[in-house]
């Protein structure tokens, strides 16, 4: 019997995740039994998204549900296995949740090799949100060579690969990311053209000065403020690819949307939404295509790794939200 | 010479239009020149777009400009001629303004066949509604056969002609308008399958009950509200078209955009704005199609014809911000 400390639902919180969003509690798991395997989490996915299984509305997926342990990807070891397909050692990525052990029948999950990239690489630029940025940005996106591309919360897991996949396809990249040090980071090590600092700037009128002939793709991952900025300043034809909205995601009701839609009119603009899971028989040809990328050095994998495993869970996941965060915020178990 | 009264504009509004937003003006015009055509107005068309001329903003035409003659499309009569394309007697279509005569070099000046339709038609189903909702429709919304559409201001003179078109393609269309009156012509005499009463009904609630399986096409000329509830109401993969936003041209300040945009992300959907003009080259196209579904009775064109001429302009334009009209608002000379 392996006794496992996790991380549960107790109440949902309206609003702001608070203290009774969350119980820690401790179990025995059972032995496993044919074709099932037994892993230690090694690190936790901490992600935006995370906040919207939270309610208990109609999604691309269902709400976790009361007294269930936390939805989370992980990165874990096999450390038991009856199942033809995993070995005792195997490292493997999977919906695991916010637990030490969990016990799967190996459904929805995959070897990862570390030779290529370190567990954490294959929950960022490898993982969720590197395939996000990926068909966010080429597929919905239809990024072309010599595009003016504007990337919100660019220092963040998604934004952050999708200015890096941007600038590797010939585009000029202007990331739009929350205090100086972020923007040093854009501009100084991961090679973006241009970098606005929210906190700081005047988001509408500093886009006009480094887009001066609009933007032809914005990839938001905020709402609010920012996309109106953008949407202000569009070029003819532009593709606005709706990837998130942390702006509006601890809201108790739902904030205004964007007041210059119709710009979407003058510009003869669109505003397109997408999950990335409608990609997943795509995902090795990006994953393919991003290892190449990795290796050549056009892109770096930056994580944000937080020590302190399951009861850390809580404070680290209202990082994001604080925009503590710079790159991919991963757990560390 | 010839004696002619106009409707200049005096003053840009700031919110709605008033008393002080115009000024009637009688001037003489000079004698026509070489390649010129001296024109009788007969029909002005009365446009929701007239509103956004009236801005100093940038937009997909510049601004009226103080002083000058309120820009609108009429159809005329041709009195004098000394251009070789037009003769004493032919009726044509420009964009002449808001008076009784005109001069024009024959510029952006089209015939129009009085046999194919009357004149207040050629202003409507056959003119820029027409064409609105046609490209609107088919090559933005890209409709297809089966596809659920919803239509807002259904009553309208764009409104009217696109839910007519989705039917024509076999689809399933449900109109939303302001009134009984109104909703018992688009189900009694415009063929719509389903027509939801804003003014009395929870629209959203009415949504749900008559496009349960969701919307796959949504064309919107209002904005606020009811693209609000149309969001929520999206299946997937729906193409949600930006044609207008009545609902908020008098506003003085931009009012709150769809709050329920991240719809597009749950959905997979698009929005995507559009201005007709981009697809003048293919007017001929449409206005082949439309006159063949006219002469089939398959559409029906509604105008709504105010008598009494350039005085009436300033109160006759108000009816379409307060939804007085049911289809194509005309004012005859």
């Amino acid at each position: 019997m392996t006794k496992t400390q996790q991380v549960r639902l107790a109440k949902r919180p309206s609003g702001k995740i608070d203290a009774d969003t969350w119980s820690l509690t401790t179990e025995e798991l059972p032995a496993i039994t044919a074709g099932q395997i037994l892993v230690k989490i090694d690190y936790i996915s901490l992600d935006p998204a995370m906040r919207g299984w939270l309610n208990d509305v109609r999604s691309y997926v269902p709400p976790v549900g009361i007294g269930e342990v936390m939805r989370s990807l992980d990165i874990a070891t096999v450390v038991e296995s009856t199942h033809p397909d995993f070995a005792v050692g195997d490292t493997v990525s999977g919906t695991f949740g916010v637990t030490e052990y969990a016990i799967s029948d190996g459904r929805n999950v995959q070897r990862v090799d570390l030779g290529v990239a370190a567990g954490p690489t294959w929950l960022s630029t490898l993982g969720m949100p590197g395939m996000t940025a990926y068909f966010g940005l080429l597929e919905v996106g239809k990024l072309r060579a010599g595009d003016t591309v504007v990337v919100s919360a660019a220092a963040g897991a998604v934004g952050s690969v999708a200015g890096q996949i941007a600038k590797a396809k010939g585009a000029t990249v202007i990331g739009i990311a929350g205090g100086e040090e972020k923007c040093r980071v854009l501009t100084e090590e991961l090679g973006f053209d241009a970098a606005i600092d929210y906190r700081n700037e005047d988001v509408l009128r500093r886009l006009r000065e480094v887009a001066p002939d609009g933007i032809d793709v914005y990839f938001d991952n905020v709402g609010g403020d920012i996309l109106d900025a953008a949407l202000a300043n569009l070029r003819r034809g532009a593709r606005v690819v709706i990837c998130g909205a942390i702006s509006a995601y601890n809201a108790d009701k739902l904030p205004p949307g964007p007041s210059r839609y119709m710009s979407l009119l003058v510009f003869r603009a669109s505003m397109t939404g997408f999950v990335v899971f409608d990609y997943a028989d795509r995902y090795g040809e990006a994953i393919s295509q991003m290892s190449e990328w990795l290796a050549g050095g056009r892109i770096k994998s930056m994580e944000h790794i937080v020590e302190g495993g399951i009861p850390r869970f809580a404070e680290t996941l209202d990082m994001l939200f604080t925009g503590a965060n710079t790159g991919k915020l991963v757990l560390a178990l």
